[in-house]
């Protein structure tokens, strides 16, 4: 047993990047052609300039900023049950664990205690002696031109490399190759000529093989596939193992080197403005960074392929909207100095009488969103969007196929360091009160924190909604205040002013709330104490999505539903019902592109770019205190060196987080804002490019991770879809002035035409029924004085029998926009189910090669496994071996 | 390759039913143990005594009726396709076709070729001599007990059982058993207490093994699993070769024989109604039906069951509704004396002015099934509803488990034998033109049975709606006719004649259409000529579905929405705004009783009892022709003999199909009749017994198939679940007078009771507005002239300025029910996806021992294999084996 364990410890660093991906192996492999050497730069390889720099661990040589040991104790503790759980067989429970627990101490007492950094000097000669013991080659080098750091080189022979390929499940190709068939006729020529089209638009990276050959793939030996789950699962221990050693500070960093030809290619084909129209190297990137990195960028990719369409219509809509501003009767009557109606005073007391022309300009432009064509760009994007999930299906498919990755299944992580000790703590504290074994966290021992989760998550909505609430207070009250202005452009501007204004506030808190909210969800999960690695990047993501979704939405669901329709009773300010001729829809226009775009600009150029350049820096300079010249040393440093002062890679969930939120603000609000998939498209092209960048010259070379899919995310994405359809309904029926156009020009317009709609849809109001202390304080603003004023509602005029009730056509209109809500949502989610059901999830060329793959494989293996068969023939036929395996029939 | 085919042809009979389902090969091995020989039934073993028949053929000895000429040659044709395609290698496509094609042909020249029956004479001859070559053991039997029937018996001795499970990849239980862990503590404790208060419920089955024991599944022959698929595939093509043999009538019946002993002990503890208490034994169901069969009767189960919390909160809400209906306001104050309101006539002319209070009766009634609770109810089903799919799930995923399928894929269907004649046919007339290779029927081929397809539904559904009108015309007319009548009696029993009337001619039009309906469905599929069994009988199953819920549920739909509803004009008739009062509710009741009992009655009773035993009367009839005396017969009759006499096996599609059209009627409406899922749970507690009866007693033994889920009947229940959320939505806010009740109490009460809602929801009509030869016949007919009239409508009163207008609290009532439907879909759609999200697919105890199982299995084969390792690791350690693997990275 101990044999086996040490045969599985010896390979781990160099291969659990191959137990993740089968390509990270095949560079290596690739790495040891001749053809590289040329290529062979400083600290690529080891000093004999033969051996091959597989893996780098670094360490701190001089004593470190203290402060460290608190906090190390615990997590010495954590790291003591996983020496132990990796010490016991793998599936002996509780008991040997609290039985072995002591031994480490007892190493320790024995050891060279005086100290912290003597403990850490010995672990670490304990780790690599293990190392070494199991074949791995290493070379130590403590006197580097970084002061204070400490490398320890790794380097993996050759058999221990192929020993390591046979217990992974790896598919490799066979040598057998067969022909992608292609479909014969018309759709042959249009394929080709299509191709032959997009041929400048992929990248230049030479392919090992034709397009229409295919490798037959299959598990590397193919007798042993059984033993991937528990290799794997030794391999995963013994990775945490690393984790713990790197987070109780034996070890300051673990990183693989960046390969210099691939990095190369990369940067010329990818990483790189210049080629932003062309496809991605897709099959590039996932052999360089793994899968889980691949599918990432497919996914952008496929993401801004698919925006091209909705921003192309987008910006038709808009254009449309354009051509059209000039015909349109609403806002040419508004605009009419003819119709120059009083209207009543946006404010208590401040404000005063005003004439509706002003708002002329405000007219005109909410046409360019609130017209006819944008309840069938809602209706588009919505489709557009389910479409999107199902392409995303397709092409996952496509890769999985591709990348041979079919028959591969997600292993059930192992349970997390955190999770064992505080599960050994528990059974601990129990075992002096009964004799049961205790194996997992129960719901009562999670009940706080689940409790701290659901207040801290109250909480924040809370400040989100209050804050929204506050940047109300800021606009009524500078409001008031401009309008007492005395400089009448002051007073002219004070509309734009405060809206602009009031956006960037948003925007702000927006931004510094993100990363507020980004901590808080980190912690709340880590109280959680999550079984799995897994289950902790789900929660995580979870409780991250709900924050900042919330916190970029409400301002902006604020501002769709709510503003102007808080107040109903008609003798209360009008200040809240100020939306602007047009409905609110100019506004929310205004607050969504501030938003989107500020967050965009933002986010990408100043946290994206700048914080890792800022970081980088930092590290350089707190460096530079040591004796060397900068730029002696920029000239001499090793490659294991240069990749030390990179940012470590911490994950994917920011990038995909904003690409969620942006798609949010491409399909929730796009009834209001039809050029925000043209912005996202804008955003996107440089995004990939942006992101690429980061990774092939910002960040350590990540670990290369296996992934079939792209996860939660998935799920969030279609929660998002589903969302978007409910508030497209209501944005169109609520917040534009599209039901009530309708609504008049079929019922109560006498001659079917839109003349006359402004003048329906302004109640009247008798200026002696102001409440006291309402009253406005310069009520000859206009030049005469008002009897009459009229404002934005349906309500009965003062001369009826009940005056400033809510009218009939009001009750109308609000049906008819109920209406339209219903018949909207189901419609649309009907239509999303048809294209869901229509378009197979698994393209129809994929599956027919799948099948066809399965029986050339069937093929192949008969013709070798004949013999045995024969052999097995004779011996059933004596018809003894049978019984006892159909026992329980 | 000859030899290979015939080695898999050899094996076909005998164990397509093995390749099929494991269990059916057990059930072969078991039947050879000694105890069994006691049970021994006439006609169960061959003439020897010893060797047991397997699988029965039978062929007409004498000349059948004729005129099966025209139809054969179609047949043959199609037939010889299918031979051909087996004597081809499996994948070079259709040259090969072309090329065989007239070997049959040939044969058939130069064989003896006078008479179809001859020709049948001589394929049956080389089928036959094709089995006993493969080591089968054939019995033939022409001169039987029943005359004209010949019969062949089948015998498949133990070395072809046990080379044809190899071929399998049938997962057969190792020695190795594992103890299954029961959960500590109390929560075992509750368990144990559960399941022995359950005890009695459980069917007296003895099982072979403890509970909390599990044998180690593997596949029979780890070695050779890929051949599966390849052999699979080849039993598959010969089993359609039998049933092209069949077809053509060169046989007239293939089954395998019941057997005695099983029979016995499924009719005693399952097809028993005294048993109806009791769960069902589905493992044995399936391993004596197979999955298929198994999965059906576990869904049907689990239905039943979750109809018990369904039922018992029915009942509830009903009684609630009883107990309440003298304190319900509304009704109190129609049946008040004093409160006696003059409406108007209800129809044209024949009709007159009639007392509000001769409605009493049927306001109090309404209340029963029209009180707040019913809301409650609705809501509460669409959670039911989604829990039942939740839970199906699980229990799918849990006797994937048990049954050990959870490894086994669904093979490929291969093409039908119709397709491949039309593909045939086609090639051939392409062949003239280009030298393309056809292997598929593109869209175009199809084009005219997709608009044949479509043009028949639409008119099918155009012929239902007829129905519904023509059933309208019924009600208008006798309703007058009977108005007319003389006799007080009878116009006093008017609406309850007419409604009882009209929904029992609904009723029987609705079990004709169905037949029809399901006739038509098939003939439409056969048309498509789709490509593999599977996708026909998808398709067959959703044009089925699709014609038989629209049959069911239009007129159902018409009376629940449109009903009274469709004429706007207030001098137009008032005859079809005929629902009396408490909305329409209590009519939807009526309807939706009689037709869902009587469909259950009726085709329960009569279809699914009395067709099968009339058939077999038939069948015994026809045969009686014969010379024996039928006493004598019945008594000597062998066991292959009796089969022949029961019905073939015809699908599971009428059963499910059933089911779900109750699954509708329990969901869809249950807002308007509460006691739906009662009615339903004592339908299927008969239903359960009589299908049970009707497989073990009615029908022959049908093939064992294998089946991982329900298919596609999951993605209709599913559909059929959305559906109800939202026609519950509009049946509460529409049908029902909920929300009227609601606005009234809340805006228009002057004290905030219900006090006066009645005269609320009436308007005046004054009758000197009637239309000329609108106005009544009998204006006396209440012994007082009426100047005034009340109908039931929110409109304005004749002395408004809008006369007969609809009123502001039409608008009202209209806008609170269009967001009541949109809260009520949304919050129940949102509670159904976290009722998704919160239950987990795969039951946590299920999927804890599929990775226990995992890692045991692994255990296992380590210890067998770790001598090879190491031969291959000192192999491999000379690393010259391995870069053609990798040569594409």
């Amino acid at each position: 047993r101990i044999n086996k364990y040490l045969q599985a410890i010896s390979s781990i660093l160099t291969t659990y990047s191959t137990c993740l991906s089968p390509c990270s192996f095949c560079q290596l492999l690739k790495a040891l052609t001749p053809e590289e050497n040329t290529h062979c730069q400083n600290g690529l390889f080891f000093q004999d300039g033969q051996r091959r720099v597989d893996y780098v661990l670094t360490y701190p040589v001089k004593k470190p900023g203290g402060g460290r040991s608190s906090r190390q104790s615990v997590q010495l503790l954590a790291e003591n049950a996983v020496a132990c759980s990796l010490r016991r067989g793998p599936h002996n429970g509780g008991e040997d664990l609290r039985h072995h627990q002591s031994l480490p101490m007892a190493d320790l007492e024995g050891g060279a205690l005086n100290g912290h950094e003597d403990h850490k000097a010995f672990r670490r000669e304990e780790f690599e002696g293990k190392l070494r013991d199991m074949g791995l080659e290493l070379e130590k080098e403590e006197v580097t031109k970084i002061p204070g750091v400490g490398f320890v080189k790794i380097h993996a022979p050759w058999n221990v490399l192929c020993r390591e390929a046979e217990f992974m499940k790896l598919k490799m190709p066979t040598k057998k190759v067969y022909e992608v068939k292609q479909s014969s006729g018309i759709v042959e020529k249009i394929s080709s000529l299509v191709s032959k089209v997009l041929e400048p638009l992929h990248p230049q990276v030479e392919e090992h093989q034709p397009k229409n050959i295919k490798h037959l793939s299959h598990t590397f030996s193919r007798e042993k596939q059984h033993f991937s789950v528990q290799t794997c699962a030794i391999l995963k221990k013994i990775w945490k193992c690393i984790t713990s050693l790197l987070g109780s500070g034996v070890y300051t960093a673990a990183y693989p080197l960046h390969d210099v030809s691939s990095i190369h290619l990369l940067y010329e084909e990818w990483a790189n403005y210049s080629v932003f129209y062309k496809y991605q190297p897709i099959g590039l990137v996932r052999k360089y960074f793994g899968e889980k990195i691949g599918l990432y960028f497919a996914w952008l990719g496929l993401y801004t392929q698919m925006l091209i369409p909705a921003s192309v219509v987008g910006v038709i809509v808009f254009l449309y909207g354009c051509a059209t501003v000039d015909d349109n009767i609403p806002s040419m009557e508004i605009c009419h100095p003819k119709n120059n109606i009083t209207m009543c005073p946006l404010c208590d007391r401040v404000c005063s009488y005003w004439k509706l022309s002003t708002a002329c300009g405000t007219a005109r432009a909410s046409h360019l969103f609130d017209n006819p064509t944008t309840v069938f760009f809602s209706i588009f994007m919505a489709l557009w969007a389910a479409m999107f999930m199902e392409h995303w299906k397709r092409r996952q498919m496509r890769l999985n196929y591709e990348w041979d990755l079919t028959g591969f299944e997600e292993e059930e992580d192992h349970p997390r360091a955190e999770y064992e000790f505080k599960v050994m703590q528990k059974s601990l504290r129990k075992d002096k009160k009964s004799h049961h074994k205790v194996s997992t966290l129960t719901c009562r021992d999670r009940l706080p924190a689940y409790m701290a989760n659901i207040v801290m998550m109250l909480l924040m909505i809370g400040v989100t909604f209050a804050i929204v609430f506050g940047v109300i207070l800021y606009r009524i009250s500078t409001k008031a205040a401009l309008h007492m202005s005395s400089s009448s452009i002051t007073r002219n501007h004070v509309q734009l002013t405060v809206k602009t204004t009031a956006a960037i506030i948003n925007l702000v808190v927006i931004l510094i709330l993100d990363e507020v909210y980004g901590a808080v969800a980190r912690w709340l999960t880590v109280l959680e104490i999550p079984k799995t690695d897994k289950s902790f990047e789900e929660r995580l993501i979870f409780k991250t999505f709900i924050l900042k979704f919330f916190n970029a939405f409400t301002p902006i669901i604020y501002i769709a539903f709510f503003r102007g329709r808080l107040v109903t009773s008609h003798l209360m300010l009008f200040c809240f019902r100020s939306c602007a001729h047009g409905g609110c829809l100019m506004e929310l226009c205004i607050q969504l592109s501030i938003t989107m775009l500020g967050k965009q600009l933002i986010q990408n150029n100043l946290f994206e770019i700048g914080i890792p350049k800022l970081k980088k820096l930092i590290r350089f300079i707190r460096s530079k205190q040591g004796a060397f010249q900068e730029e002696e040393r920029q000239k001499k440093l090793q490659r294991y060196e240069t990749d030390h002062f990179l940012e470590p890679f911490a994950g994917l969930t920011p990038e995909y987080m904003e690409m969620i939120i942006q798609f949010g603000f491409v399909t929730l609000f796009v009834a209001s804002f039809p050029l925000a998939p043209l912005f996202a498209l804008l955003n996107n092209i440089i995004e990939i490019r942006l992101d690429a960048k980061k990774f092939v010259t910002e960040l350590r070379r990540p670990v290369a991770a296996r992934a079939k899919d792209i996860g939660i995310w998935y799920n969030i994405l279609k929660g998002v879809a589903k969302v978007a359809v409910i508030i497209n309904a209501f944005v169109i029926s609520f917040t534009s002035d599209f039901i009530p156009r309708m609504v008049y020009q079929y019922t109560y317009s006498p001659d079917g035409s839109m003349h006359g709609f402004v003048n329906h849809t302004l109640s009247y109001f008798n200026v002696s029924h102001f409440q006291e202390g309402k009253e406005t304080l310069d009520p000859l603003h206009l030049g005469y004085p008002v009897e009459i004023c009229r404002y934005k509602d349906y309500r009965e005029p003062p001369w009826s029998a009940t005056p400033y009730e809510i009218s009939k056509e009001f009750w109308t209109v609000l049906a008819v926009r109920l209406a339209f809500v219903i018949v909207f949502q189901n419609i649309v989610m009907l239509m999303s189910d048809i294209v869901d059901w229509l378009i197979p999830d698994i393209p129809k060329d994929i599956s027919l090669q799948i099948h066809k793959e399965k029986i050339l494989l069937v093929d192949h293996f008969m013709k070798e496994e004949q013999r045995k068969i024969h052999i097995l023939e004779s011996r059933v036929s004596t018809a003894h071996t049978l019984p006892n395996l159909c026992s329980i029939c």
